[in-house]
């Protein structure tokens, strides 16, 4: 059996944005911005795109610009609100430290750059607090960022609440929402946010394209320097035929999610259920503030990238923390961040699911994963010290 | 009749691209970073891509690193340089008046940090002086950016003559090659360059793709921070069909480029010849040195813009400059960098082939271009005040 559990790192296209795509390479394939009919039918889609993607975040048109991704839309929005803070000598950011590494790298460079980043910590269930993002806020901060579901243990943050404080305290205020877009319900006025960043391979759509939200107001300055494109905001060729792709994804993802969150939700319920009967393991994240497809665990003596490989000759595609992380040896800065020591959080599993999972499929997830933990773990040195009582258990 | 004569600002896609993105997004759907089966799938293909760019250019493909498009891989090369130069305080940069913006606005971004931008002059053909680079090139120069071919008068640039200065000088050289990679033969060690820019969407692969080519040992810093993908230079999750549909383009355009360069070479010299007739006509830039599918003119008492929309009226798409301009009221910085007047470069019409069109279309375009020429002038203020005297003609 084949089962791909990997749709936090990225999905399949919906087959609606691939025609979408098709067709727009073909009969839209003008430049949109070139003044002729064929250039100004591309425009005319592209403002079409922008529309939707606005009406599925709840913003105006004017509010989106389009991006090659989410580390792009991430990036431009911090190093926006940084490069206004400079010039009014507001040189802090608050962030948490479960970010994405879109976050946490624009937050290292803007260290580097004589800025003071404070991440803040997150509880046991990967939850940061609103009291502490409060507390963090100074008169010289610029900008406060946290994502809206974290990539690898899915929790849901109180973005909305701390998008209040940060507008009473008139600070702006970023969250990278690529994990939640398609997803969950997506309000940039409810978030209270002034910049949001998404990313179309998440829901769909295809990849290397995404968009940034940028309330009306809030500073934007570009990273890639060139044409005219995006108001000025974002030089390069519009990549229409993706835009396109992305909005018929995102409309079909926001018009199809009470249906298959429901499905999903069930299927995940049905595997942590599953997997928790695994000995020795623990589920990361909260159990209730999650995304409906993200299944993270932790399972004492176990290689993670031992038990990847070994699901790989199985069928299963998973992942052990997020893909773009994958080469470095280190544990996952979110697993450590909830309190997992680094033995454990190095054996851990993230199977990210979606509606087009199956129930049959969920059966083989949890028999193969609990013999593989089993496997591995009658070959692992550490699980033996464990059952022999020369380590102890940390679960049960 | 419809007639596409606006390939310079971008191609349709060719049928083999197309049909390699939707395979590619079909059954490579997997994230390159992932360590799973379809993971290692699509990064093997990835390899491949990179390996079929890398071929096509002559160099190595950990040479290459993909990009969003042109703009951004013009953008990278120049501030890589620039912040290895601004470490060892050289800040000079030596570049040309016309470049595309994705340089000179990457080069203005420097100039407010700081550096300092010799912009070399070029001649009334357009074309760069190799004296004049090497002139310009001081102890504190840390690059020198010259394009391959311009993207609005098509002219070659001594590029290779450049690089071996700038090899001897011990000095970075970007060349931007956006223009001319999959329609000319394009070899990184001829040309001697550091760095060389390319665009998908410009030989008929995918918009929204580019690539950068960094010779081993130049130095590289991203643009986008993120995740580790493209060896830590470039963060975001791979977009794996449109470069494995990027790859698939210039493959084909380089092994069919031989034939394509004599069908486009034939179709520009009759095009040439039948606009040459209209009085008070100018050809802009060199008569040879120019890229086979570029016809670029100037009109006397003609406005530039009310031409393309006559011609839009009869199924012609062309452009007065770059796309990527359109919308600004100044004329071009490169027909005033040709010495063109204001008023006339004003009245420019650039028309680019590719081997698709066709004679019929040619002797369309010759026939409507001059009637839309006569029917523009008919009403224009500029050209009545050229034939009563009252003002000199320029052309002729």
């Amino acid at each position: 059996m084949f089962v791909y559990a990997d749709n936090a790192a990225t999905t399949k296209m919906r087959p609606s944005a691939l025609e979408c795509y098709v067709n727009t390479a073909k009969s839209f394939y003008g430049n949109a911005s070139s003044l002729h009919g064929e250039g100004q039918r591309a425009k005319e889609l592209l403002t079409d795109s922008r529309e939707k993607i606005a009406s599925a975040l709840n913003c105006s048109a004017r509010e989106i610009i389009f991006t090659s991704g989410g580390s792009e839309a991430d990036n431009q929005a911090i190093y926006s609100a940084a490069t206004l803070g400079k010039r009014k000598g507001k040189t802090k950011i608050v962030s948490t430290a479960i970010e994405h590494h879109a976050v946490l790298h624009a937050l290292d460079k803007l260290k580097r750059d004589g800025f003071e980043i404070e991440l803040l910590p997150v509880d046991e269930r990967g939850i940061v607090s609103v009291a502490d993002a409060n507390n963090a806020i100074t008169p010289d901060t610029c900008l406060v960022s946290v994502m809206l579901a974290n990539n690898e243990i899915g929790t849901l943050q109180p973005v909305a609440e701390i998008g209040a404080i940060c507008k009473e305290r008139g600070v702006l205020f970023h969250t990278d929402a690529v994990q939640a877009v398609g997803h969950i319900p997506v309000d940039v006025k409810q978030l209270g946010c002034d910049y949001l960043a998404l990313s179309a391979h998440k829901f769909g759509g295809p990849k290397g394209t995404g968009a940034l939200f940028v309330r009306t107001g809030a500073p934007l300055s570009p990273i890639i320097e060139g044409g005219a494109q995006e108001r000025g905001k974002r030089a390069g060729t519009e990549d229409l035929p993706a835009v396109a792709a992305m909005a018929a994804a995102l409309t079909e993802a926001v018009a199809t999610m009470n249906e298959a969150t429901q499905k999903t939700l069930a299927l995940r319920e049905k595997l942590i259920q599953g997997l928790q009967k695994i000995p020795h393991s623990s589920l990361n994240g909260d159990r209730e503030k999650r995304l409906a497809g993200n299944v993270s665990f932790c399972f004492e003596g176990v290689e993670g990238e031992a038990l990847l490989l070994y699901l790989d000759d199985f069928g299963v595609c998973a992942s052990s923390g997020s893909a773009c992380t994958s080469g470095s040896l280190d544990p996952s800065h979110v697993l450590l961040a909830i309190g997992r020591k680094h033995e454990v959080a190095h054996g851990s599993l993230r199977l990210t699911l979606n509606e087009n999972n199956t129930e049959a499929e969920i059966d083989y997830l949890i028999k193969t994963v609990s013999e593989v933990v089993e496997k591995v773990r009658s070959m692992s040195c550490l699980w033996r010290d464990l059952t022999q009582g020369k380590r102890k258990f940390i679960f049960e």
